[in-house]
């Protein structure tokens, strides 16, 4: 059985070592000492080892059962989620005023990595409830936000979003389900919604479902959206549930991973709904969520890879099997451990290095988006709304990557369910779908986000690095320094040939979009690694206690810098070659 | 539900126009005009298609059932392989002293890739028991041979190989299974082994499994190793099965995919073997039969892409969702198809270029086992040594990951079951792992075959892609043949650093084994692509008719050309690191 152990040590550095959190003059902040985090950090560990981590086998194993129209979740799942809710830690970076404890989101993300690796499917029943708070947050009536926000924030009212239809995903202007305003103010929604995670359990007393659909007569295409809240139990008078709507789950899908987490068909026939926000409105709502939600489910690629690099490496460590080729490291022993074999070190090292970079990557976008909800800080929402793609695109690729190269350091084993490797790279294959297919991250990338505000944000982040390199000329930095400073050139040279070439011709920018979105990750990861390396060695020049970290951090960068960030090259190099081979066939001959 | 076409037409370009198998000298291959091979493929095809493909999904869904110590297949199963029996196709290329066809490999291998694309963990049933007649073939004493070969050409008994057990896979000197001699000549088998693909059905009239174990007061290590013929049912005076042999199924492993086929745990008490080959030299036995073994497994892995990228097609062709951004190409209807945007393009074609120079990879790979055995050259036969762990590691690792492609190219439908490609890449994924998990076909290329014979093979190699360059200076071949020299330089490269630095330290070749892997993986497609292009250029030139065919063939070698052979830079890039950064760490602080 496989194991989860909460990285708080590694957080904390992250934290404060890297992002000096507690310093920030962002609203909210100054609570974050190293104390506080540690304290929070290693209680939610605690929930995510004790009561989370033991149901993520069962959660696979059992799956959903929809019965009578009632969907049954995995044995347990409803106690850890009562355990969930009166631990608070629903609550954590909700609005006071609805009940929340107002903590940070960057707060929340780590202990929502915490919960997503030690079980995926079971943390996205919170997750989506935490989406549907958000929504109903910024785009409800002060009636809205007081009817549903407190009980959302609890969680003893689970939320869900629509968009997903059979026949559209990524393309919602083709949207059939719809709204017809009623005499009393309300809607009734009808139409089939699905994909819906979290859509019917019998785990909370109310679920909220928040509904893209079109008013009739409205505009054409994504532009005639509006988005509904429709309950399932809809509201008596005095706030509780009451009357059933008109919503059910007609079925629920099987899937490959996520198996504790109810996906299910969503039909609507005539359900009561409310309007949220304006009319016609429906996705810009979505949107202002939207950097927070793909920041979620790039936390779930790496969190996916965090749980299976430390199984790996425990197997590793354990599984005796050849013999180390410059000399017997377990001479007493019929053969040595895994780890003294280089290729399992290059594999682990990829995990790890991976790993901790995206947890920096991860939290430092975190802090962005703190900085723009809790300081109108417009640079950081810029920052952020450039860097959502790349790290929900980015991390997920690479989280599925590297957690199927978990499982192959078990060999068979690691194919088998008993040792529960394929279950990481099972679960893990969902991030890179769904909140936008990572192809159209790379299309919001390269589309959308580098030419935003005139392409000021993309040009801050070069700034950034130029100047963390201008500020970083010693020689023990030179190492980190130099490959950052080439792969933010191929980054630079790659939105250049954009420039020059997709004016004439946008197909020469897409062909390298899903290139560019990696080349960035890189670049991105090589950015964290330097900071980090400077953050470990000013530790080690301060004599921190804790040498062995500190070293390890630094040889971890060095590897990053040496084997991952080369990447940078091959990406510029098949970008460059533009849109003629991609588009050379006509659609016939494939 | 899926579908799957049999690639005839690329098959033959292949066979006939690169590889010009009927103009070989070696014996079988006279026979194999374009007219034979194209009927052999149809009827192949048809089965493949018609028979195999069907029963997928539902051997997906059902998996294998242990009830009482007998394993049934999925539904229909037996009906298939019985219409495969019926129909010869067991015995395409066995001795036709045994009842077999006599046909060469490489024609085998074609029906092959037809077989495990429709249906891999069907496909298994006969391949297994191909190797137990391979293996029998070539160390068994003549009354073996006639004993259990014509049972095994026609499938009416199949085999197993019995390798790995529950502390050891890669590191087989650990063995603890016993062969205790008895006087009348057969052997005590007692042990238990693991991961016995086929070990326990109902499909055929006896299993004849082939069993590693050590003789007691044998050589320590992996030179104490024997290698026995276990039939699940000893044989009567006649021939014919007779008792049951101390031979049983514990377990079946329930698996992330090729649920079609039974992976058995295996428990050997005191079951009557015989000794297959010499003493102590059971490994020697096994090695033989590797290579062929290794291609299949190659095979399977670009077979799967194959039906990935098939389906992916269609739907990319079918689904409508979004426009082309240089103007509508289905104005009328209420979206352009997912095929016009340049990301799903880019997709596809990597999908397409791999699947197809993994083709030619492999059909050459196969001519070169026909003419190591059949006309006993030795140059083949060290060629086919060293291309073997390249074979199946470097296609089996991008077959997975082009599965993994093709499926996301349907967005949520490919993570639903559904749609049936969650299951090609699930089925996929263990190919990286059996035969000899991918680190360790990594090692085999560095640690053993570069310097085997003195290097000779890896130089042949080199010269034989120098004298493609220096037969190909022509304008229309410059385009293809600079990138495949710059791609072979940077092989050179690597294989010089590993001779400057390996000496001095293993683990400077070592840490780059994978790495190498796939820059010698791409250098293959990359030569095989340019002469694709050759062979297309060549049609061309001398007016065949179907010109789309050929156009595409040299439009897709551009592709290969331009957006994946830049991968070599980069392995070189990592490769020339060295150990440094790979070894750095000590165990206990990862």
């Amino acid at each position: 059985m496989p194991s989860y152990t909460a990285p708080t040590k590694d957080m904390q550095f992250v934290l404060h070592e890297v992002l000096s959190v507690s310093q920030s003059a962002t609203p909210g902040y100054d609570e974050l000492d190293a104390e506080f985090t540690s304290a929070v950090l290693d209680e939610a560990g605690k929930i995510a080892t004790e009561v989370l981590h033991p149901l993520n086998a069962v959660g696979d194993q059992q799956g959903c059962v929809l019965e009578n129209g009632v969907v049954r979740p995995p044995e347990g799942f409803k106690e850890a989620f009562d355990q969930i809710r009166e631990g608070g830690w629903t609550a954590l970076d909700c609005d006071p005023e609805y009940g929340g404890q107002g903590m940070p989101y960057v707060l929340a993300t780590a202990v929502g990595e915490q919960f997503s690796a030690a079980n995926m499917a079971f943390n996205m029943y919170p997750g989506l409830t935490h989406g549907a708070y958000s929504a109903i947050h910024a785009h409800g009536s002060e009636a809205q936000k007081a009817a549903y926000l407190p009980k959302l924030v609890t969680c003893e009212w689970t939320g869900t979003m629509n968009l997903t239809e059979p026949h559209c995903g990524t393309d919602l202007g083709l949207m059939r389900t719809k709204a017809v305003p009623q005499d009393d103010g309300t809607y009734k929604i009808s139409g089939q919604k699905i994909f819906i995670s979290a859509g019917e359990h019998d785990m909370s007393d109310n679920i909220i479902h928040l509904v893209l659909a079109k008013i009739p007569g409205g505009p054409d295409g994504v532009k005639g959206i509006s988005l509904f809240i429709v309950p399932k139990f809809i509201l008596n008078e005095d706030g509780t549930p009451g009357a059933r709507n008109g919503v059910t789950c007609g079925k629920i899908e099987e899937k490959m991973g996520i198996h504790g987490n109810s996906t299910c068909v969503m039909n609507y026939d005539e359900a009561t709904g409310y309007l949220l926000g304006d009319a016609h409105k429906g996705m810009r709502a979505m949107f202002t969520m939207m950097n927070e939600a793909r920041l979620g489910v790039g936390l779930q690629g790496y969190a996916q890879a965090d749980i299976a690099y430390q199984n790996a490496l425990e197997y590793a460590k354990d599984r005796l099997q050849g013999r180390d080729v410059t000399g017997d490291k377990n001479p007493d022993g019929p053969a040595d451990p895994l780890i003294v074999h280089p290729d399992i070190r290059r594999n682990l090292m990829d995990q790890k290095s991976f790993v901790e970079g995206a947890r920096a990557f991860t939290f430092w976008g975190a802090t962005l988006i703190d900085h723009a909800h809790r300081a109108q800080d417009k640079d950081a929402d810029g920052m952020i709304s450039l860097m959502t793609p790349v790290i929900k695109g980015f991390l997920t690729d690479k989280g599925f990557e590297m957690a199927t190269a978990a499982q192959q350091v078990y060999g068979g084993h690691g194919y088998i369910e008993e040792w529960g490797m394929s279950q990481f790279a099972r679960d893990a294959r969902i991030a890179m779908i769904y909140e936008g297919a990572n192809g159209v991250q790379a299309l919001d990338l390269v589309g959308r986000k580098l030419a935003q505000d005139g392409g000021k944000h993309v040009m801050a982040f070069f700034e950034m690095i130029k100047n963390f390199c201008k500020d970083n000329t010693d020689e023990a930095m030179a190492e980190f320094v130099g490959p950052l400073k080439t792969a933010s050139k191929d980054l630079q040279a790659a939105g250049m040939f954009f420039m020059q070439n997709g004016m004439k011709n946008p197909n020469h920018a897409l062909s390298g979009s899903y290139d560019f979105m990696h080349l960035f990750g890189h670049v991105c990861l090589g950015f964290m690694w330097a900071r980090m390396a400077k953050a470990a060695q000013a530790a080690l020049d301060a004599n921190a206690s804790d040498t062995a970290f500190y070293e390890t951090k630094i040889a971890t960068a060095r590897y990053y810098m040496a084997r991952q960030l080369p990447m940078t090259s091959t990406h510029l190099a098949r970008i460059e070659t533009g849109a003629d081979t991609v588009m050379a066939l006509d659609a016939t001959h494939f």
